[in-house]
């Protein structure tokens, strides 16, 4: 309790520092990285009594999602590839909300949302309410570079997997007994309390690559118990999902309908874009000032290689690599 | 010929005005007004041909809309519900691509999107998807106000609207003989030449009311000949249509994935928020250097009551109407 006091009195001290020097700390410490990449496994409320062999194994999980995206960066592979390799790791993984793993709906079935994002030209690709396509990535990726759309849904969007030759699943190969334990929970806790659900995540990647280019992508099975129908704020461009290399590549995670409301990726490349903000003052300011205490998080790479992360919820799965040799992963604020 | 040479002249000498100057021009022509109402019917390429009678037909509907809202307006009544009874009208009327007269998709069916944002509190709703729902924009408010989400699809959204009593109808409805011909054209077309649409239409308001609160909408059947499952920009909020009391109210209409991509009318708000300038310069700013010519077009209202309109198509069915007095419907650049 002692460190969440002093932790929280040093954010509060660095955020009241003039917004001008905040922004030139970064070069002092390390020169401009040749690539980037960040990623996260979802925000909310995290215990810190979390087992250690259960975080061990997130950690894992976000190490190897970091590791695949590095690979393709240091190889000379584009931000859109990183990103991808990253979100294919994280679906995947049964831990994270996505892909396999991924949260029920109210009905007890599984709805996905995807998209990616291409900075350099703003191309994009997204689709939500897919049942039987193993990696909604590859679906998103599919529909932004082979077809006329950047969004589709449902049994459309399926169609075009079928015929791009996707890989296809049945619904119930994203069942997992965790997530189904905490759709039984949703529904107990809804009739008492009427709070439909309060568990949610996803996975999210944003990369800058050794040519100078932005991509952000995000991944998720939604909210456990939403309504069948419901769209989040991942397909939403702008919302979940934003890449420009005039500004930022960012994801985020958390309680999509706040996050659609308030477009926050785009809000926060707008700041830096039209404020002149660095991306994580940027951050910063929308986590404080548009949303709520414990709404999520988001995280994201400057035009300058710059990783941000910031989240107001009390923990968010990250991980953060560069060409300067960073390669960590964190859970809560400090650690 | 010459005409249109004139006036290209005149707004190239306008736009090439310090904006500054652009800024302060508004209030030495009018004060203030208390409210304010844009409205569009669409855009594209719209000839100049157009028989008499058919000008007609358009100017009567936009002007039965404008007074449909206007009669809120006046009476006190909320942005929201200004908005809301613009739409209603043009969603009936078959002459646009909303509601009844809505484009068929590439099946020969119907799939309407729609959405409303209340710029007091950025709270918003949005459908896509929608087959039996004789007035999506009603189902776009509910998903607003009576459920804990924010946009909603498909068979999800339908269900919504059966619990809630919504006027529902068999898809034929939404048939008309003029869209089919549009379809069939679209489809021989495609077989020609690989371009599978350029017939779009949409219907939008935005509207400042007695209480100083902004409020938008935006109403659509989408894109002829567009697949199954292709989402477009009306529902996405912050592309198609936003609203916030911070900045201004805009409805876009054109080409979809570009108002996607471009994330259209948040950029124009971000623009104004942020870098200072007016609704209008942001408007025209965006229209000039994000989209490219013939994409499409844009209404909105300012934080002051400042009507806004800007497009790159031929032209663009709309109207304004606000408390002094002014009350015009319009096609093309400048008539």
């Amino acid at each position: 309790m002692r460190n969440l006091v002093l932790v929280s009195l040093a954010v509060l001290s660095i955020s009241l520092l003039p917004a001008q020097l905040r922004a030139e700390e970064a070069p002092k410490t390390a020169p401009a990285p040749r690539w980037a990449l960040a990623i996260h496994g979802g925000a909310g409320v995290i215990s810190k009594d979390m087992p250690a062999e259960q975080r061990a194994q997130y950690t894992a999980g976000l190490e190897a999602a970091l590791t695949a995206g590095k690979k393709v960066l240091e190889g000379g592979g584009t931000s859109l590839d990183a990103v991808q390799a990253v979100i294919l790791t994280l679906e995947d993984n049964p831990l994270f909300n996505a892909g396999k793993g991924a949260v029920y709906t109210h009905e007890g079935t599984h709805e996905l949302d995807a998209a990616i994002m291409n900075g350099r030209d703003r191309s994009c690709g997204s689709v939500t309410g897919i049942k039987t396509v193993k990696h909604p990535i590859l679906l998103a990726r599919a529909v932004m570079e082979r077809t006329p759309h950047v969004f589709m849904m449902g049994d459309g969007a399926e169609q075009l997997a079928a015929k791009l030759g996707l890989e296809r699943v049945d619904n119930s190969y994203f069942d997992t007994e965790r997530r189904r334990e905490q759709l039984d929970r949703a529904i107990e806790r809804e009739k008492e309390t009427g709070s439909w659900s309060d568990t949610f995540g996803t996975v999210g990647a944003a990369a800058f690559d050794t040519h100078g280019d932005l991509a952000a992508a995000t991944s998720t099975g939604g909210l456990t118990n939403k309504r069948f129908g419901r769209i989040g704020d991942v397909p939403v461009i702008g919302a979940g999902t934003y890449a420009d290399n005039d500004s930022c590549a960012l994801s985020g995670t958390g309680f999509g309908e706040q996050y659609i409301r308030n477009t926050v990726t785009r809000t926060i490349a707008a700041l830096v874009e039209y404020k002149g903000m660095t991306c994580q003052q940027a951050a910063d300011h929308v986590m404080r000032e548009r949303l709520n205490p414990g709404d999520g998080g988001v995280i994201g790479v400057g035009r300058h290689g710059d990783i941000v992360w910031s989240f107001n919820s009390t923990g968010m799965f990250r991980g953060a690599a560069d060409s300067n040799g960073r390669f960590e992963t964190r859970i809560w604020e400090d650690e």
